[in-house]
């Protein structure tokens, strides 16, 4: 297999067709960002970090029953993935009060949830990607109401598997942006990346954060921090 | 009955304790506000038109089978209400694109939406009334699935009873948010106003605004647009 024309560039990654028809090659690029792209600095290390992350949960997760659109790491910062249909959509989960939940509905940060939050968000940037409700999702035809049940479905299900993990490396896992794509055969998929730049991860005992909170809110290097969450989790 | 002491004083009306322990007076002012009072006006005769709107309204609704927290008017611009425990949300149903969801969400003015979209607001003037989806209801409290299941019949409801009784007066109902509290009885109703300061209403054939929309874009007086939404729903 080899890498074609680039089809598509976002913030954190770029996406190239390949001389398979059904299989694309992503790069995890150095690239980080805050603030919808407000805030914008290149950060060596980065995307390899993100790339072995996410490569190591998708075979995590793929162990515990839920596919993705992986299919295999190529480099450090490469990987092969099925070309699938994107949802225009954001599926977050939150577990523990924190970032936009706690300010906008004033719910102090490190609360625990009675029960896993859902939320969608439009996926469109020159919106801010807002949030949106189930009446939204259908009415931007977004996702049908039985899309809807199974990705969130899919989501909880997800995240017991995604707290459970890293609850095994001493991880606390906050809240999570999730996306989703739809394969040539209609299946719904886990797509896109889970790693410290779409999760909050804090560990365990100190509440230390190990994610891209740092980075927003200018509290230091994330590279140790990036790498500290990798370590831990080739320990599984 | 008589008043007794201000209970509660909101951006529009003032809430009285009276000699009836069951029932509340209310003085609809003539204060306008938008934007969360960033922008504030007081505005002559504006109190006692949505009095008269909302009195007549409720009476129309209850015809139609839709209990509300409505007595009776009183005066121009005072009614006697059942005292009731609000629900602090705000239901917001949009049959036409229009304001924050037009904006929010990229969708031109004016669209007709396929279905009546319904949306839940945090009743929190210190957050600024953030949206918020079913999760977060639960999350915060602010109702039980049972209760949120009977607020959307509810208000499905009054948005065809509504939707009717505007067109009859050759007006469009563009959108509307609704407010519900518990009686002690245990029962929800319909409570605070229906008035051109709480929907977006539109002259069927013109699309003129008449309605709240006129003062937050600064484009003139709405005493006369007030007054002749009363002068038309005063023909059904």
């Amino acid at each position: 297999m080899e890498k074609r024309e680039l089809l598509y560039e976002g913030k954190a990654k770029q996406l190239f067709e390949t001389t398979e028809p059904d299989v694309l090659w992503v790069t995890y690029k150095n690239q980080a960002t805050a603030g919808n792209g407000a805030k914008k600095e290149m950060i060596a290390g980065k995307g390899q970090l993100n790339n072995q992350i996410t490569s190591l949960l998708f075979e995590k997760l793929k162990e515990k029953g839920i596919p993705s659109h992986f299919i295999k790491q190529l480099s450090e910062t490469d990987q092969a993935i099925e070309k699938v249909a994107m949802f225009d959509l954001e599926v977050v989960v939150r577990n523990v009060a924190a970032g936009s939940f706690s300010k906008r509905l004033g719910v102090e940060e490190g609360i625990d949830l009675p029960f896993p939050v859902l939320e969608f968000y439009l996926k469109d940037d020159d919106l801010n990607d807002p949030i949106i409700n189930d009446d939204h999702v259908l009415a931007l035809e977004l996702a049908t109401t039985e899309e809807i049940n199974e990705l969130k479905e899919k989501t909880l299900k997800i995240n017991d598997a995604l707290i459970d993990l890293f609850k095994q490396v001493n991880i606390r896992l906050v809240d999570f942006k999730l996306e989703f794509g739809k394969t040539k055969e209609g299946t719904i998929v886990l797509a896109d990346e889970i790693s410290p730049d779409t999760c909050r991860l804090w560990d365990l005992n100190t509440n230390d954060r190990l994610d891209k909170d740092i980075f927003r809110q200018d509290l230091g290097d994330i590279i140790p921090l990036y790498q500290e969450v990798l370590d831990r989790l080739t320990q599984l």
